[in-house]
């Protein structure tokens, strides 16, 4: 465990001017010791920097007393991201949130580290634009912790992830150093693409102080449909007729019977419960097109075996359809109070296979298991049911879990869609990676951070480590 | 420069069985001593590989000779891409594409490195899709090359560039093992993005043996107009105003009134040469909202001082209106035989500075300049016309091209947005990095090719090296 020597606290509090933005009392930094995952680690010391040259300063510092630093926004990460598992600084960026600039001449949007998500694409939408990634968490997560997790959400089946919408960066180096990556421009093939290496990179390679931002055209007018299916094997063969006729939605999301019941039983919205899948569309562009392409709809999905198609007439309809989608995750942890959120993404034709499989596993491990998620991309959220009290049935959990993992990267998928590898699924990441794809990471890594710096536990597994789902 | 040892070409001839596929004659080495850039630099031995065994087995009899290898697709590349400008081998993949498989169910292409672009788009097309990435080149050039030099387009604007299609890679590393990045699913966070610092790297980090590419619903419509503009910068603001109206345009070009000339001395289209700029405009989507869509962009072309806005009323109409642009390439060579294509790349709303800037460059060092490009993503091609054979040209037209590079980075842009940097622009590459950014990017390098076998020469630039614009 790192400790934080008193010559480096001096230096520390020449760096940042203001006590307030140095944490160091027991209970300041054990509200640090969280994310929205598993795991309790006290940091040693927090910082809240708003500036590059403090950032580059207490990294310079870090350097020289070898002091691991962890950057973390505003600690939703469902895989462990910020954790300061080797003890160590974290440095809170959700103070730094001064810069929210839409350039509509260039479409684009410059943003400090810890402005939130959603405020950017509020006020792109001020001028006509919209900034598309929307994790569920986007009105309160920063932009900084998108970044460094690469977030995706529902749209990301039409407009893509957070990455695809980072054209320029500046990034405090492991070592210190500033640099930019990319720029304004939309294309750019300069050297390597270190914006795209950087993003997602969970804050081991950089800590990112500015992004530029890609804007686009906000559509026009949206459309929402529900569906009903008596087959959840129906329900795959609906995504992909939709997909090959010609039709991209916003969205595609998918409930199972287990989140539909669990959702009645929370909050009553007159879903049947005797159907084995629903899915929501969401069709986005100008009114005229989206017309005329839900009709497209819902006659594919009522040809494939859809018992019914529920059209929304106003937008007001179209949130109470939502709803049903919306109310999943506060309804199943009235069930039992700990929520085990998976991220499993499968080629999209497998997604019938890889229910089965759920199904399997839920019966191997007798675990309370309900699965929704973003349908279109094959990203599922299958979430397990628990209660962490209860050491047994916690012992089942994780060994389902590491069975989920297993099933998706058997159909040709992937141990994490959109959460982030962290601390959480590291122990697994060799399975999907091979020795050899990992080795090459793990080369950029010590290549850019021989101090092992920058996040350190994360990403990489470390020897002996397995998964651990309890708190402490 | 290296040589081929007898005993590294006795065991070339274990790997390749078959020695049609090992070329060592002069004459044939000679014709892989170019690509469409400058410079010509014969390789002491070219390989065809058609497997990823044969790669394998290459590239570590490479390293253990320490021999250079070129990898090269059908040479149309405008940096220097594929140039052995240390001596080696160069590696042929031109012959390698055996797999083209187009997956309706999960919306991919999987190809193999030797696949004509074109080829890609029209059997995906077959089931409705839609490859994208659309370089001038496509019909010739080989999805390898498109990937290794990360291949624009007109449709980059709407749809982005190739890297925004590539979700999987099998690649063999610089020193030999296979590694497989990303996969079959649209949304991947495990570990960091090498899928998308491999495509971009021009061969610098790896040989990519397979790729798997997402595709997307064809468009059901296009509609195409032709906008005439008395003056350049008002073209300027009716591009920034179109995309800030809601529509996003498939393709947005431009040419200059060089260029407009150029076209109608080769070829009288019947344009007018007294207007300073002709914008070409694409919509695609649905009939009845791009049909609505083009009644705005008339309008907003107008509202700023389009002159006249001619929209087709037919495929065959939207053909004629494209001649145009298509025409430009062939008619500047007929004023002089020696072509500089530029690719410098500004923030849109720079585009009208950066025409004043061309517009300096090209009376300071009395060239012939004429410009034309993707407006709408700040992508312009400044063409230089010129005589190879006049020595003293040609020192003018270096000068002016080192100062276009400056220009556009001094507006915020970049030295290529679709070309790459190979060996034409490495001299200039840390005018736009930084010492620091390069330094990240040479540390990456470094650690994946410690012997520096895949393409040396390239990206980074060499001790005391300049632009030559003359062969031999």
């Amino acid at each position: 465990m790192a400790v934080v020597p008193e010559e480096c606290l001096d230096s520390i509090e020449r760096i940042i001017a203001n006590k307030k933005r140095i944490l160091q009392r027991k209970e300041d930094l054990f509200s640090y010791a969280y994310d929205a995952s598993f795991g309790i680690h006290c940091p040693d010391l927090v910082l809240q920097p708003i500036s590059t040259e403090e950032v580059v300063s207490i990294v310079r510092l870090a350097n020289q007393f070898k002091i691991p630093l962890y950057p973390r926004g505003r600690g939703t990460s469902l895989s462990g991201g910020p954790l300061p598992v080797h003890g160590g600084i974290v440095l809170d960026f959700s103070l730094w949130n001064d810069k929210l600039i839409v350039d509509p001449d260039d479409s684009v949007a410059i943003v400090s580290p810890g402005v939130l998500t959603a405020d950017i694409n509020a006020k792109a939408n001020e001028f006509g634009f919209m900034y598309p990634p929307d994790p569920s968490s986007a009105h309160v997560s920063t932009i900084g912790g998108n970044l460094a997790e690469n977030s995706g959400g529902p749209r990301g089946l039409k407009y893509g992830v957070t990455k695809d919408y980072v054209i320029g960066l500046e990034v405090v180096t492991p070592e210190g150093e500033v640099i930019r990556t990319g720029g304004r421009t939309i294309k750019n093939v300069t050297g390597y693409d270190l914006t795209k290496l950087i993003v997602g990179s969970e804050g081991t390679l950089g800590i990112i102080t500015e992004a530029t931002l890609k804007l686009i055209p906000k559509p026009a007018a949206t459309k929402t449909a529900l569906i009903l299916f008596d087959d959840l094997v129906d329900s795959g063969r609906a995504i992909s007729r939709v997909l090959s006729s010609g039709i991209l939605p916003s969205k595609m999301e998918i409930m199972d019977q287990a989140s539909i019941i669990a959702v009645e039983n929370y909050k009553p919205l007159g879903l049947p419960t005797d159907v084995e899948a629903i899915l929501l569309l969401e069709l986005d562009g100008h009114p005229y097109s989206i017309e005329d392409e839900m009709e497209k709809v819902k006659s594919v999905c009522l040809s494939v075996g859809g018992r019914e198609v529920i059209i929304a007439k106003s937008d007001e309809e179209a949130s109470d359809l939502w709803q049903a989608r919306k109310l999943v995750s506060p309804a199943i942890v009235r069930i039992k109070p700990t929520k085990i959120s998976e991220d499993a993404t499968v080629p999209r034709s497998k997604i019938p296979d890889m229910f089965k499989r759920l199904k399997q596993i839920k019966e191997k491990y007798n675990i309370h298991l309900v699965v929704f998620g973003h349908a279109g991309d094959g990203n599922l959220h299958p979430n397990i049911i628990a209660d962490q009290r209860d050491k047994e049935e916690m012992k089942r959990v994780e060994l389902a879990v590491e069975e989920i993992f297993k099933a998706s990267i058997e159909l040709g998928g992937t141990l994490s869609g959109e959460h982030g590898i962290g601390n959480m699924k590291s122990p697994f990441i060799e399975m999907e990676l091979g020795k050899e794809g990992l080795d090459m990471m793990k080369r950029i890594k010590r290549a850019w951070d021989p101090n092992n710096i920058l996040n350190p536990g994360k990403v990489f597994p470390e020897p002996g480590q397995k998964l651990v789902l309890s708190n402490g």
